[in-house]
């Protein structure tokens, strides 16, 4: 297999492979072209040769490259490449393949293949890795693995399904490999020689009783180092970390994190071992999980695959846009309500949107802040009172600050005390509600068991436009116009 | 130690750790104030001796716990119980925490320490470890740890520093396990046997030659299934992944993903070995890298102890604060330069801060699309033309759908076919400059090899502000004015 060396960066090494790949293609698509477009002559012969030819050096370039590799340049082609490149790829690899291509290429992919084809790529797949595609799979394709399964594979892979997304069970895999605490190391080292193979992420063996409860673990690193008459009972470890199935998952990546875990059991309410959880998975996880949220927080619905067509791209985009433009319309319906205000002093209409956008841009600070301590677990009721208080005295010393800038740029530009005053006034008390604004949408979601996270930034900036807009308009109504 | 059993999930555990240690605290401190308070009665032995019992009450609860935990603890406590408990942490356990918590918090550990207490805390750990302290170190310090250290450390310890933040040189450990290829499996088990320990993340042992180049990998895997009397040459793996000293470890940690590494050998430009990259490391990179980005976004500038001073939080989220004002009122200049046009269609006021406002949303989800694209590695000459011809054709997509819900709600507002269709067309027009802008940034920036994330928000907006409204009130000046 073909893999970076120290020859080419990872990086480099990808941009290498996916040139060859699109030479290799441009090659065969032109060929294929004049093959189509030719009448009979001499030249059609040679021409299909040809395209064999390149067809075959396809097939070999790609059965040199690791799946992942291969899913990068899937994903970097656009449709009809992708197509002709998917064809090349063999069917071994396939399964593999569309385990690591994004959710988006998937579905290209799946899209073009009969339940027959679907259910010979299942057949090489564990079971773990079967659940990760069945979301994508048509039902027919489903129906058929399921039958090729034995009542064992059939039974894992119907506890995986069992699970959210967001749990452990439906993360596991069952690759973990057990053994009896009354055997000495050295039937233990007989007994992995017998297997020939140990599964990857193997770092430690899970020690259970005979009711698969987890009573240790047994690091490969001391089966390594210590003697071989000594039983595993002296030599495995009794403080382990393990996961419940119905855990979340990203508590589970944190506790991966904090402890330095390569591979942990997973276990049902009775204690009974049910799978294992690896990093792997977990470095997938927290991956999707920080391009999920910065995708979301920019109004991109779901991972889109950049080659889809326009149509798709834009309905994913959409629902945020017209929620935004709603929210715009709504906000904006105050300066409507005071026309009559702005007809008297017309510097209010450039100088309002300041305000209100510097609300959004403080009450986004403090919800960002909070909504990362939440995530990290930092805040408990016991601190969360002394944050608060924290955060309201922040917000008075940017009122002051910020206020301050304001009335005196203000004042620059109209030359007029009271209007700089007002506007300094209108500022200082947009970014109070703009913090308690930050602070309480997402400390309220987190109570009430919802994602702070969603929401809390079109929320947050539909309130603090219209507060900003109302208040300044406000004051102007009350101290300026006579 | 104590770690999260089937009863308590990771963060419940947490929570409870912290709980006991609050408890043990106040009980600590109340009789402290006792105690200071107190004249000279027969209370006071009493009390000292109570005072002396939670002290180790708290120390034995510390020393049974991960340095992770301790570290979660110290960043969920407010500074005055922090600087307590903190002296209750078993000194040999110092340098572990001090590499857990987060920057912001080590800092106001280290300041209150003394350059010898902090050399002896270094003393526990390894070149690397210390390598991650040594921009925190005090130079008294720095210069008491360099001399206690030998010749071999000093030279490894030098070696990490010399290379940047963002390059793998500065994030290896030198765990590794060098072997050579001609001796047997069995020799290499008694090696290790006698090395007795392995340093964690070891999957794999490295094979070397007599120039310490790396020739291949023995994963323990193979060590432990095939039989002792093969020699290394025969199942050692040489098709792996390595890295050199001076590439980027975000790129390092994508093939850490794709290809499922546990450890990998980093090698310098000659190819001789200079040390192994590890997992556990490049688990902390992507969260460190993905709460970055999100704050960053947020225009907070860097970590923040969430019980810092409030003066020190503020000067952390000032700069972003200023920037983005001068910025807000560099764009609203327009509108004072349209004053007059306002007067007389009054409309304009609330209407433009719509047009404006979804510039910078559309902008916004271009930019993140192509951002992350850039961060993956899924541009690249070859198809970035197609790629700017899709947003092109999305953006006229979003145009026109977007233009006309504009022109529809205006309408009903307003009653007025003109004012309606200038509006729509303005929104078409801010949301074409928005999608070129949104493509611009990020692309322009990542061709100077600048990381194309940065700025890029504030830049957009302010763009797609200024844009929306210049091109609202221009539109007005010239079709809706008489």
């Amino acid at each position: 297999m073909t893999v970076p060396s120290d020859k080419l960066s990872p990086a480099q090494f990808l941009q290498h492979q996916l040139q060859e790949v699109i030479t290799l293609l441009d090659k065969q698509q032109l060929e294929t072209s004049l093959v189509q477009r030719g009448p009979a002559t001499n030249h059609e012969l040679i021409e299909a040769v040809l395209h064999k030819q390149h067809k075959t050096r396809l097939q070999d370039k790609f059965a040199q490259l690791h799946p992942a590799d291969i899913a990068y340049i899937l994903e970097s082609l656009p449709l009809d490449q992708r197509e002709i490149a998917w064809d090349a790829i063999k069917s071994e690899l396939d399964g593999q393949v569309l385990l690591e291509v994004s959710d988006a290429v998937r579905q290209t992919l799946i899209s073009g293949m009969e339940a027959e084809e679907l259910a010979t790529v299942a057949s090489n797949l564990d079971t773990d890795e079967i659940a990760d595609l069945a979301a994508d799979l048509p039902k027919r394709a489903m129906l058929k693995i399921l039958r090729s399964l034995n009542s064992k594979e059939r039974l894992h892979l119907n506890t995986i399904l069992a699970y959210q997304e967001n749990q452990v069970g439906s993360r596991m895999d069952f690759g973990m490999i057990t053994i009896r605490d009354d055997l000495n190391l050295k039937a233990i080292k007989a007994y992995i020689r017998k297997l020939g193979k140990l599964p990857s992420n193997t770092d430690k063996l899970f020690v259970v009783d005979q009711d698969n409860r987890v009573k240790g673990i047994l690091p490969l690193q001391r089966l390594l180092t210590h003697s071989p008459f000594k039983h595993v009972s002296d030599v495995m470890v009794t403080d382990f970390v393990m996961f419940q199935v119905d855990q979340e998952i990203s508590e589970a990546s944190r506790a991966f994190e904090r402890y330095d875990l390569i591979s942990a059991p997973v276990v049902d309410s009775n204690g009974e071992l049910q799978g294992r959880l690896c990093v792997d998975i977990i470095l997938d996880f927290i991956r999707d999980k920080s391009d999920e949220d910065i995708l979301t927080q920019a109004g991109v619905g779901e991972e889109e695959d950049l080659f889809s067509s326009v149509w798709k791209s834009a309905r994913n985009r959409w629902s945020w846009l017209i929620i935004n433009i709603i929210t715009a319309f709504a906000s904006t319906r105050i300066i409507g309500l005071f026309e009559d205000i702005i007809l008297q002093l017309v510097s209010l209409a450039s100088l309002m949107p300041i305000v209100a956008a510097m609300g959004g841009n403080t009450g986004n600070q403090t919800s960002m802040l909070i909504i990362r301590s939440l995530a990290l677990g930092q805040i408990s009721s016991s601190n969360v009172h002394r944050l608060i208080k924290k955060e309201l005295t922040l917000a008075v010393l940017n009122g002051i600050f910020i206020g301050f800038i304001m009335g005196f740029l203000g004042f620059l530009l109209y030359r007029d005390w009271a209007l700089s005053a007002v506007m300094a006034i209108a500022m200082f008390i947009n970014l109070m509600v703009a913090v308690v604004v930050g602070l309480g949408i997402p400390l309220f979601r987190h109570k009430f068991g919802k994602d702070p996270a969603v929401g809390a930034s079109v929320m947050l900036t539909a309130i603090t436009d219209s507060m900003g807009f109302f208040i300044v308009l406000m004051l102007a109504s009350l101290f300026l116009i006579k």
